[in-house]
């Protein structure tokens, strides 16, 4: 595992603090870093807009005020960071990947963008997805394949498949992404980089365009569980304008060093990659000899959640692109199509049903966190396939059979790098109760140092 | 005013729980009389099962151990109640009033009923209800109509009519009843009593047979505010084996003093017929002389909510009776056939823009609740229409108009006796955020006091 997880710069956020306010690297410096990776990496097309002239202008007047600025203020003062193109930037195009959103100018910047800028953050493009965020392979029809940078002639994973592939390469210290199923973790683990869905509603999507009303998150990819943890504290605030936001006191009442931890077992997990879950099993072991309790936990009811989030985004997506599938469905990508067309034909009952599940898995989940803190088990079933003769619809139920649990139960989960198998990053997932995110980062870092 | 409001009997709970711990009145006495009651009004048609011979039975031995009975344990002890025919009461039918559940002995005693018991209750028997609860009018097909005291060829209201018809003639001194759109507060309303839905998931539904899991709610039809609140107190409990279940600690933090009522006005409101609006004036002048912020507030987009409810309520309800629906389409009566198969029919797109006005229904609440501790309003738009030619389907949109919105924001509404239009009795709805009962119990012994 001696591999570098970052293949071009593995200078984390905090790293980059440091050396920002000791002045030994300018943000002139580091911004034009950023960009000569986006260049020099065009082939991986991780962008549909490269802001180069206006994050260059934002480097220049923040350097003339980094003398004297106040870096607990301004946490992210001058570190470049870069957006899924299904969030709001004022004044570039929202795409969404999409033919019917590429004229989409945003006319403010989303929420948790707005927050970013506040921490003085600089963003640097829009990166690309997959076509409205309903998939997770990244090859988008209408922008180009998001390829992966530890083998270009594999996926990155999505939908944020290019926010991962940023951070990855070092085009951006940081990215945002959203995660409908697993569009966040997916590519961070098939990328070998950090990424977190926060709980349900703790950071706004005010601004961002909605893919399921009742599953979609907005986080953070990172190369670091700290730098995670930094993103997530910046953009966690209740907003009053997006009914989907929730509030939340968030306390750490737990003993840290007690913490049980259950690792998922059974037939739905072990249909995975066996090398996968070999990397799984030895974090496991070395949690447990670092003093954590841990145990083994049949969890092959997930497979239920993860059909129910299935169906659940078909018809919540359906229902908000409605209008364009009916007048204009030649201008979606085959598998966007084929899926959203399933969303149409879905029959309340069948969407009730699935709603059922939802409330059955919370509950459930509910009882769960009573006897454990966290459950680890692998982000993905497999390492990044090819992209040649992938099949977007059947590549989206394989690859979130493990994510989309969380999501339709809106619990917290992150997805840490945990090693190489042939080449290609492997990726484990944590997951905690609602709003114990500093639980994932507590173990996350754990993990960290172990892999490391 | 000066008509009371109980026909027969006009003894609360704790007026009999005083008479039986000071020994004058035995518990045989008042079962006997609860009994007395239920024959002399046969025509009535409240009951489906009359538990006659167990009730006695019970009252005996209840009578037995009266005399050192600790009646802060057993704050029911001998209390005779009636309990809608959708709840499990062991070893007799839960039909349903449906002629699919005909013979579906209980095995158990729901949840509720169990606290109930447990609290020293007797259950009477199992009252008449519109037939799978999903109608207002309980013009019932197959056990026949429950007619409305004050007037027998009106409707009781529904579904619970059975319940209220039972607490307004003495035939128990409280009912459990069910509310899905309004079917605990609509036929308390057109009785003359208290009808109390609370909060969404602090009544267990275990043991009940689901109308709409997402908007099903077990609660109280009594004589007295007071004994709402009591049962209240005896049936709230988490219950770990119901997924619908929620728990929280009830705490009043506010000044009751100053609490600021909404009263709701707007076209959507003032469709009501105009007495009833004025007896709802009546209550708003008399709270704000008593020293309360009382202000007139806008709520035309209440009726959003109550459409999409009656939505949700469709698909779900065909979701659960789909198997009976398909089989066996002539063994509904004609108004709920017509309501399933308008739930069999609608699409996945339409059910999920249900419960995205749902979301946001409860975020505008939570943001009301921040301005204002209680929203006031009438319980139904009309007195008790005539049961000859009555069009259920219609009717249910009609009479739910005012109480289907707190069904699906889940907040807690209680219904107050607030007089008399035409001979028939009319309510007035006290509305406040998730959790505060005491609340609307504070207020709406204040409305009693007013009304008296």
């Amino acid at each position: 595992m001696g591999r570098r997880y970052r293949l071009v710069s593995d200078m984390t956020i905090t790293e980059a603090i440091r050396m920002i306010s000791k002045r030994k690297v300018g943000i002139v410096e580091l911004v034009n870093l950023c960009l000569e990776n986006i260049h020099k990496n065009q082939d991986l097309n991780a962008f549909i807009t490269c802001m180069e002239e206006q994050a260059l202008e934002e480097a220049k007047e923040k350097e003339k005020v980094a003398k004297n600025a106040d870096f607990e203020k301004q946490p992210l003062l001058g570190i470049p960071i870069a957006v899924k193109d299904l969030i709001d930037v004022k004044g570039v195009p929202t795409t969404a990947g999409s033919l019917f959103f590429k004229e989409n100018i945003a006319k403010e910047d989303a929420f948790v963008v707005k927050l970013l800028r506040k921490a003085g953050a600089i963003i640097v493009g829009k990166t690309n997805l997959h076509e409205i965020a309903l998939g997770v392979t990244n090859n988008n029809p209408h922008f180009g394949p998001c390829r992966n940078p530890y083998d270009k002639s594999k996926i990155s994973g999505g939908s944020s498949g290019g926010s991962a592939v940023a951070v990855a390469t070092g085009m951006a210290l940081a990215a945002l992404g959203t995660d409908t199923g697993g569009s966040i973790r997916i590519p961070a683990a098939l990328c070998g980089v950090v990424g977190l869905k926060p709980t349900y509603g703790v950071v706004s999507t005010s601004g961002v365009i909605p893919l399921a009303w009742h599953l979609d998150h907005v986080g953070p990819i990172t190369s670091s569980v700290e730098d995670a943890h930094l993103i997530f504290r910046i953009t966690r605030k209740y907003d009053r304008n997006n009914p989907y936001s929730v509030t939340r006191v968030y306390k750490v009442k737990r003993n840290l060093s007690r913490l049980r931890v259950a690792v998922a077992v059974g037939e739905y997990i072990e249909e995975a990659d066996q090398r996968i879950l070999e990397l799984v099993r030895d974090i496991a072991k070395s949690l447990e000899k670092m003093g954590f309790s841990v145990e083994q936990k049949k969890l092959d009811w997930l497979k239920d959640l993860a059909a129910a989030n299935v169906l659940m985004t078909q018809v919540e997506a359906a229902t908000f692109h409605k209008e364009r599938l009916l007048k204009n469905p030649e201008m979606f990508g085959s598998d966007v199509r084929e899926r959203l067309m399933q969303g149409l034909n879905t029959s309340g009952t069948d969407y009730a049903l699935a709603r059922k599940t939802q409330t059955e898995a919370k509950h459930i989940f509910r009882e769960f966190f009573k006897e454990y803190d966290l459950i680890l088990l692998p982000t993905t079933p497999i390492t990044a396939p090819p992209i040649e003769g992938e099949n977007a619809v059947a590549m989206a139920r394989k690859l979130t059979r493990f994510t989309a649990p969380f999501n339709i139960s809106g619990l917290p989960a992150l997805t840490v790098p945990v090693g190489f198998v042939d080449g290609l990053p492997a990726g484990v997932q944590l997951v905690a109760s609602w709003f114990e995110e500093e639980l994932l980062f507590f173990v996350g870092q754990k993990i960290e140092s172990i892999v490391k």
